[in-house]
């Protein structure tokens, strides 16, 4: 039994820091690394790229909406035209730097909003997949499964990986659940679910049911939490106790 | 006899437009593409280099200060790493579109205030080349002959590649001045200054000497002036007419 | 017989210049102008009310999304507390200049898709409304008549202004159609526009009907197209050939 | 005797937090609130004016240099006009908030680099002074007493209050030291430096020796530091204990 942890990293910009990267790359297998739209900048990213050589862990393009003052979080109404494109701008920036460090890119994750609008909206669903695809096709994706998006990029032949976001809640019909004050969860707690999706491809609904999720292959640690390294460490440790590998999505 | 004509490219902003590139790219034949930082935005960023593919232009990174409102041009304190970082990150977010479209970069021409920075500032000059270097030794880095930056360059083994702004003025040093109301100079004038770099290896001086450039196998044409197109077709035919032959630096 | 001619001006940003404002506006009444949020910068912003001081022409702020890129036309889901805030800050950062330059700010008009979102959409309209009350009740809003942002505007005894675009076309219901392709009206026709609103306090619409609008007081020009000058120009003639007196809102 | 206790607030930055401006301003009397150019955005400024209101504390602008990534740390090369265009937005987009709040402006500091530039740097200084006291010359300057600026300002006739930065080291002609590893001082020994500014007018110097600070009125707390709470409260404290009273620069 194996799971692939990923955590969004390299969200400091500037004077700002968030999160603490170099303490929570020891405990995940994949990072999905800003690139200075709604996060980030060219300084953070490299130091981040390093710490993730340093552990070993695995690199994916964190794509976003360019609105920084907003985190990305904020829905705004770009074309098609301008997704194509930011989008492949992203992922060459980062991948410049994986080369140059002797790295490749592992796979692609938009988000904040945009996670939402690649999965769901219709108008963006396409024109995200197909550049991702143009630039790359061997790159893995990261979506929720019970969603248009995740399903189209599997027809288009892409390497779709089932995402879990643990240390949120979902809804009976697979939709997870943005709370406005957010449900805080014990590590214990996130790596209680962490292990249900790794042994049984299930997670615990806010009714009290199990989902399968037979696609979940990688779960999300959010890393801009006070506790994001306690809770890392938690879900690792739990995981190898219950005699699974924590391991990235191409190994 | 041959020379490559390179322009400015890429420069408009989302509503704001500068230049024509579409219109003089069919005269160039190497393109420094802003990315994103002191101009540009990757929507214009893809469309220039559409327009490059189409034109058979040699496409360049034309890394520049994170400076919009200033357009690169308003020198800034910034650190050694975050101009490693900056640049690396510059040429990978052009790399990636190039990459996509089937194309390979030629070279990296910093912009603005950063060309004087990196050709003649002991702070930035080394950080600079070796990030090109690091990143691709293959690239063609573009300065002027006469400064520390490009001799350091070919001491480092970097393909440096002699640059004459032939629409400014230099003095007996070799020096190009920063005029405050910029002299200008008709399109047969400019082409004028070409052909002698291309045919002598000389430009003439403020002082009505000539000044000799042996390393000189590119000239420049600002893409942002208002008869931009008028110079570059000029610039084209004189070269033709006289026996030059226009072509990239890596043709 | 009077109306106000207002114009989007102030609309440049460092290198890149956009209208023509110190001809434009020779021939307007109002200018809105941009904040540096959309559009604009300190320096730009100065300069425009220096031109607005010596044609007397009266100010308002052009309030628009933190989108420079998208020009303030990408719809973006900001909460009310930004809108507000942001709103003020906007106002308050012209309202400086114009009182070290003894001025007095005359309006505020909502830029791009601001405009809609505060005239239609109900989760904005009262924070916007209230924020221009709260900071000067005194302040007029221009604002299509026709609009449920138009009728709160009067409830709360603002002075509502009502607007007509008469480069753009309206429907029967009094909506402005945003055209992919806008329309290209000669001077005259918009002229011809401008004069039916202020003799008739009608528009004609695109079905051929005429629509009363019983609240105009203003026709607006926008600043950004290539023939602004032209149109200002001949519009103010018409105007004035036809004894419309073009006069500001407060005259 | 009394004197001023200032603090830097209002730089978060949307998702980006900085300091603990809420219960720092318990402690101070003055509050240098950031404009949104080097940091700070609407939304934190109008909440950290709640703040300086509920607590009784003085506003004043903290204007810096267009440049959030490098938190207006980084000298930037820009013209006179854009100092004074600059300079005068900051200020108007404050006061815009704080009349709306029923507050009156007390003072004006520059943030960072530009705090130097203007103290030190000639192409600087009058344009600064003038901007500030074009905009309201009952407004406070807060600038280091031995510094062409601070002198420059009193021969114009503005307030000028001599300000000393308690948690930095100061050499024995006045100027104070950029150290690379910021020497960690504890709440007490910021506090005793407080005091022996508040009580004698002085500061202890790197050499040990006692500099005459006659004009500093004001002493700064930097609000970006982990502990500033805890600087904040002690150095109140201990100046109360020994009879010292923190009062604003108007009180």
């Amino acid at each position: 039994m194996k799971i692939d942890i990923n955590v969004d990293a390299g969200e400091s910009f500037g004077r700002y820091t968030l999160g603490n990267d170099g303490e929570v790359m020891k405990y995940v297998t994949s990072a999905n690394v800003a690139t200075g739209f709604h996060a980030g900048d060219p300084l953070v990213l490299e130091q981040t790229l390093l710490w993730a050589k340093e552990y070993g862990v695995a690199v994916g393009a964190h794509t976003g909406l360019p609105d920084r003052q907003g985190f990305g979080r904020r829905e705004m109404n770009i074309t098609k035209e301008e997704l194509r494109s930011d989008t492949i701008y992203q992922i060459g920036a980062i991948d410049g730097f994986l080369k140059l460090h002797g790295l490749a890119m592992q796979h692609v994750k938009p988000h904040g909003v945009l996670y939402r609008m690649v999965s769901e909206n219709e108008a963006y669903i396409d024109t995200f997949l197909d550049a991702v695809k143009e630039y790359n096709p061997d790159l893995f994706v990261m979506l929720p499964e019970y969603t248009p998006g995740f399903r189209r990029g599997l027809e288009k032949g892409l390497k779709m990986a089932g995402e879990v976001l643990i240390d949120l809640s979902y809804d009976d019909e697979g939709n997870w659940i943005l709370e406005r004050n957010k449900k805080a969860r014990t590590p214990e707690e996130v790596a209680e679910r962490a292990l249900m999706v790794a042994k049984d491809r299930q997670i615990a609904t806010v009714s009290g049911k199990r989902l399968d999720t037979p696609a979940a292959v990688t779960v999300c640690i959010h890393g801009d939490g006070p506790n994001a390294a306690d809770i890392a460490r938690t879900v690792h440790k739990v995981l190898v106790d219950n005699g699974v590998t924590p391991c990235c999505l191409r190994a």
